[in-house]
């Protein structure tokens, strides 16, 4: 398979997939397609020894980072020295009692551990993003995607300059548009189905949208999980797909045991865009969690970082807890498909084997 | 192109066009595809003189009838000659004044005359709908379809007895093992993006997961708008595509001059799935009535068909005022991208020329 895509990163197969777990990154990156590590969740320190690993474990193949650079976000003019105690400062008090009430009345015991300080507003803001881009950066890195909006110019600068290509994520084509002006050389339009930060318009519109607005080459994302949807996101005119959600259950992933049954067990109908994780719409597995949230007594969520500043605690405390019923995590429709464990490798064979009995399928149906 | 679908009903084209306007309907048929008019907005009467005037130019061309019968709604047990008497005295006073309310606020006149009694439930229930069934079926139809779920078993066996052959709409997989249980011979698998009544998983996911639940075959609908969607639709293992809001600004339409201004437009964030229509959500256009009845002193929305009975007057009054702020009707999210008057013909062709154009160069990706 052969698109602006392939050719730009030297792979075999147009296929990107998202994860936070090493193992999953260098497994699809050794199989042909693309590898990309979200960052988020780790300090530089652990970025470090993830990319280690990857570049270790990689074959030299290419593989990608992904940072989140919110274009706007409550605190961005403050200094980086002061900026965790003021916002924390921003919570109001009620919230924190919303929080405390949800978890008491599900039972949830407190942590046994204070919360490792920089872990606080993780990856959430410029400030604590940049950081990890200079780490990134330090590695053979083909691929720096910013997963909220259009990076910051200087970082697209600076990422050209080491010779790493820049992707974003958007969901209009006026987002696109933005992202081209600033220097990215790969966009992902990503549907509303997506799991994670998303917006409203699905993959099926959206993708022909963008493809239409950029010159750059567009990545399918959003509803990707087998060999049929890899064909409809290059119909739509896409290069290459972008997939997530899809490799939360292989057998290579760190996925809690929890979350992985639940995923396994769910139906497309059990996500939700909801603010409750960040302050921004992402697409949750949808609970008690999401559902509090949404119920006549809620506070409604506070903008972003400050809801994740408000739940992280929580959702730690949930995570260590039996409280199954209000551990969310972000998930793509996708989730009401994956219904087995199997190894990264058996994935992506089954996504083109997939691929290709679908064009036989087109072709046969184009020549009648 | 040849698939089941073409085979069932002899067409050229795998491409079904949803339409409340005889013109186009029949416009569609005689170009390959197949028209289906949606009956819902006529009496029996009314109904009768479409359905002749598409006999007559329609070319023996194959066509279809879209009813709306619900598996579920209020008063389904009620004696038909009571059913508006007592469904009307369900309807909370608080909601009607809110109604009144809303509209005094945007300064829309009374109506001059009172509803056609014969119009304040439409075809929304199974009583109303059942008279535009005995039309239909005194028509040379090759398809009935049911936009509600299952169609009643009985209905489906009158349809099969005329040799009619009955399709319906699916949200959902599970919906569609059910209708295929009472002998539908075609599912619609709806995404979300779609315009009208609609579930809330998107095309790209749910149409696999459709075609693998049932034997019969599946057309795309939702966010049908150019021909990569078309070959996307196909892609994902549909044997057709059923489009709808592409139609609402050709030519040949007879949609209000205000709405078609409004369509050409809209952007695919204009769109929103609402109650405040029918009760059951539906995907409508977004504006000042979608967001009233989302608002914090919204009474809520009451459920099928007290909802459309309650406002169906205000919608009137809304359509012959200058109120457009509060004209909403159901579109689906592709109505971002018709900027455009062009006449049916013209978009049946360019729907064949962009798939095949997607086609070469699909093949073009996978010969590489």
């Amino acid at each position: 398979m052969r698109t602006r895509a392939t050719e730009m990163f030297g792979l075999d197969l147009p296929i990107f997939a998202f994860s936070h777990c090493r193992d999953v990154v260098a497994a699809v990156s050794r199989c042909g397609g693309m590898g990309v590590l979200g960052a988020l969740y780790f300090t530089p320190e652990e970025l470090e020894t993830e990319l280690a690993w990857i570049d270790a474990h990689v074959d030299g193949r290419p593989y990608g980072v992904d940072v989140v650079m919110p274009a706007s976000y409550e605190g961005a003019d403050f200094a980086p020295d002061e900026l965790v105690g003021r916002l924390q400062g921003m919570i109001p008090p009620g919230h924190r009692a919303f929080v405390d009430d949800l978890l008491a009345r599900h039972d949830v015991p407190p942590l046994t551990s204070a919360a490792d300080p920089g872990k606080v507003l993780l990856g959430w803001t410029d400030a604590t993003a940049r950081p990890q881009v200079e780490v990134a950066l330090r590695h053979p890195i083909a691929l720096l995607v910013n997963a909220l909006g259009p990076p910051p110019a200087d970082v697209v600068d600076l990422a050209h300059a080491r010779g790493v290509r820049v992707a974003a994520l958007a969901s209009t084509p006026r987002h696109a548009v933005k992202q081209v002006e600033v220097g990215v050389d790969v966009v992902v339009a990503q549907g509303t189905e997506a799991g994670g930060h998303t917006g409203e318009i699905s993959t099926m519109v959206l993708v022909p949208q963008v493809v239409d607005a950029v010159d750059v080459p567009v990545l399918a994302a959003g509803g990707i999980g087998d060999g049929r949807q890899v064909a409809a996101g290059l119909a739509l005119g896409a290069e290459g797909v972008w997939t997530g959600s899809l490799w939360l259950t292989v057998e290579e992933a760190d996925t809690p045991e929890l979350a992985r049954r639940r995923i396994l067990a769910a139906s497309s109908r059990d996500t939700v865009r909801s603010r409750s994780w960040t302050g921004k719409p992402a697409r949750l597995l949808k609970n008690a969690w999401t559902e509090a949230w949404e119920a006549a007594d809620s506070p409604g969520t506070l903008p972003m970082p400050l809801q994740f500043m408000l739940v992280s605690d929580a959702l730690r405390r949930i995570g260590r807890s039996e409280a199954a019923e209000l551990a969310t995590f972000p998930a793509g429709q996708i989730i009401g498909v994956t219904d087995q464990v199997r190894p990264t490798k058996e994935v992506m064979f089954s996504l083109v084997e997939g691929y290709v009995e679908a064009m036989e399928r087109l072709t046969a149906i184009t020549r009648a």
